[in-house]
């Protein structure tokens, strides 16, 4: 088996937790200079750890190693959403090279090997998983010139020109080469923690299916329009939510969850009776089967809100993602390795957030590990893992590598 | 009495209203280009009406008549709401002009005469009644210097220098001058179009009260967040006015209006859990008892919502306007004309939306009469009247402020 240095490990996190820090954060949006400064720390770490490693034109960094046989892929991302914590993304690709350090001081003669990957932008600055999407090739070049910052808007194509990418090769995946696809990350969510367990071994990544519900009224005076002829938009749209949030509960399994974050009425101003309203509506299950059911309870409320009136109801579909099944023998491998050497204090947890892995699921097996987030914290600063849950996290991570590895 | 002078009327409305023309409508923000030609159009019109035209400090335009006696002030506002209607203020002051020409042609020697007002600024584009306001008296320089258009944000300063404005003296009433303010206006909702009627007496203008009530939960991520752990502030808004909506008709009066114009979530996204929102609520009514009534029972509605959580729920009032009695004999004289001149097509109705006439009535007496608005519809660019109507309320108008004169 393998096992990792924890010292070496905690230092590294430490390095890379310097670059962009926000108090106890970071803020390193994707091909910012500081996101680039970790790209460039992690390529000198992966030469130190013997990998070979690479750039490519869409800020993917692949450490590649030179052994004979099949290999791990292992990784997670560097970037970070705006102002937020220092272990989501980073943690997984330092469990990566860690592991990959592992394998060359204690089996330097083993067959199979471990690549360690950093993808771009999985925190969607610029668009959806773009580095790991790239690397299946599902990425056009014509995605890439669309994409722009959600916050700064500057396009993509200007910011891989100033990283220096400009026309760079993008590295697609050699399907012989790998056999799956290892990805450890924080929990983001309370479940560990409060069950007091340390790993969470992912069965699956939910799939995500998004809607934007349109209300349409009539604008008009807010002090001359009498309440009996308003179509009000607003209106509309909260008893609308009111009804959802009173419904869900019936059509919901366990861990379905679902989330309005946004609403906008139109024209927004304080003495005008909105006469458009948009709400951004979402829910996630893992269970293919649940997520069809609420699309189509989801549409008969809609059709029935619309019936009833006074207001125009509709929605579009913005996205159906696919619940992504983690491979069934890593998720023995990583059990197995928690029971060694984690005390057993494991659990079989589906990912309610979207991860790379899910993108690389799609073509070959996948497996997630998952350490406790305190108080479920994430996308913010204060994020944060107990400094022994990293280290038993790493552990396990290495150890279950080193029997994929058949080690 | 005094008649007018129907096609010059017309006319007039004709050539003001393709200053600044938008579709059918204009768009003439205060103290934009178009909003200053339409000022120097009325003053060329009030030199040849006998009246002495005066642009004050702050972009009030005000005619003032060389008559020896006691005088009526009459007016309304030339600037329109962004892309909105044509008759929105200028009717007000084509009606006050009309009579103005009417009297120094009818009545030439008559002691009493008619000061024609178009006040800066009802619209709010800079503040709130600025023009208006500051003629009785209630703006200081420092509320000035503070003032900055809603749309674009350029300063109240800057646009009054572009002007030619600044250090212009600011005109202030002298109370012993006027025996009353008249002021005509669209009636901005569809009570006299749907009791086929043409003239509204209004009895008073309505108090608005403005609130923020703000809902504050717990930010997270909404894939890994259980929904039993939430603290959604968008969820507990979205409730929230689903009760107001249900309860306020119990504790309403009749003509009370109320509406939630804006809401915000924060941060907004669709994948985030709101950790706080916020909702722009006012209501509306004619009667200071029910204004205390309601506010009462909001507080109350508030008190509760925070108490069985999740969330913290507070507010902060914006506004306690005063609700504004228009002046009973004045009132009279109106119903008068429009027995003898409008068949008698008229009904004695409150003002749901503020004007100038509640700034005026602080300080005099104030009454203002009504035409229809063909759907209800104002402050959009179909905004419109039948020129019958337009003709008919420009006869009442002329023949109230006649006897207002004594003639």
């Amino acid at each position: 088996m393998l096992d990792i240095n924890a010292e070496r490990l905690l230092s590294d996190l430490g390095e890379l937790s310097a670059i962009g820090q926000f108090r106890t954060g970071v803020h390193r949006p994707s091909l910012s200079a500081e996101h680039l400064a970790c790209c460039r720390w992690l390529m000198d770490k992966l030469t130190a750890a013997g990998l070979d490693p690479f750039m490519d034109g869409i800020g993917n960094v692949l450490g590649r190693s030179t052994r004979p046989g099949q290999h791990l892929l292992a990784g997670s991302h560097l970037e970070s959403q705006n102002h937020a914590g220092r272990l989501d993304g980073p943690l997984g690709v330092l469990y990566a090279l860690e592991t990959a350090r592992a394998l060359q001081e204690q089996r330097p003669g083993h067959a199979k090997g471990i690549d360690v990957a950093a993808w771009c932008d999985e925190e969607g600055h610029f668009g959806s998983f773009l580095g790991s999407r790239s690397f299946v090739g599902q990425v056009s070049e014509i995605e890439i010139d669309k994409a722009t910052d959600r916050t700064h808007g500057h396009t993509m194509r200007d910011a891989l020109a100033k990283a220096g990418l400009a026309g760079k090769q993008r590295l697609t995946v050699s399907l012989e080469r790998y056999l799956g696809y290892f990805e450890a990350h924080i929990e983001q969510g309370d479940v560990l923690e409060s069950e007091r367990l340390t790993i969470g071994v992912v069965t699956s990544i939910v799939g995500l299916w998004q809607y934007r519900i349109t209300f349409e009224g009539v604008q008009n005076h807010a002090g001359t329009t009498r309440m009996a002829i308003r179509r009000d938009a607003g209106v509309a749209l909260a008893r609308f939510m009111g009804m959802v949030e009173e419904r869900m509960p019936t059509v919901a399994a366990e861990r379905t969850v679902w989330t309005t974050g946004s609403i906008t009425l139109d024209p927004g101003a304080p003495s005008i009776i909105p006469g458009r309203a948009d709400m951004m509506f979402q829910f996630r299950d893992a269970d293919p089967d649940v997520l069809l059911r609420l699309d189509k309870a989801l549409m008969a409320w809609i059709a029935e809100a619309d019936r009833i009136g006074p207001c125009r109801v509709s929605a579009v579909n913005l996205r159906k993602g696919v619940p992504a099944r983690m491979d069934p023998s890593m998720q023995a491998a990583i059990e197995a390795a928690a029971q060694q050497h984690a005390g057993a204090r494991h659990k079989r947890i589906p990912s309610g957030a979207g991860h790379d892995a899910q993108i690389l699921a799609t073509v070959m097996p996948a497996a997630m590990l998952f350490v406790p987030s305190i108080g479920g914290i994430s996308h913010h600063w204060t994020e944060n893992t107990e400094d022994a849950d990293i280290v038993s996290g790493g552990r396990v991570f290495a150890a279950a590598a080193g029997a994929m590895l058949g080690l």
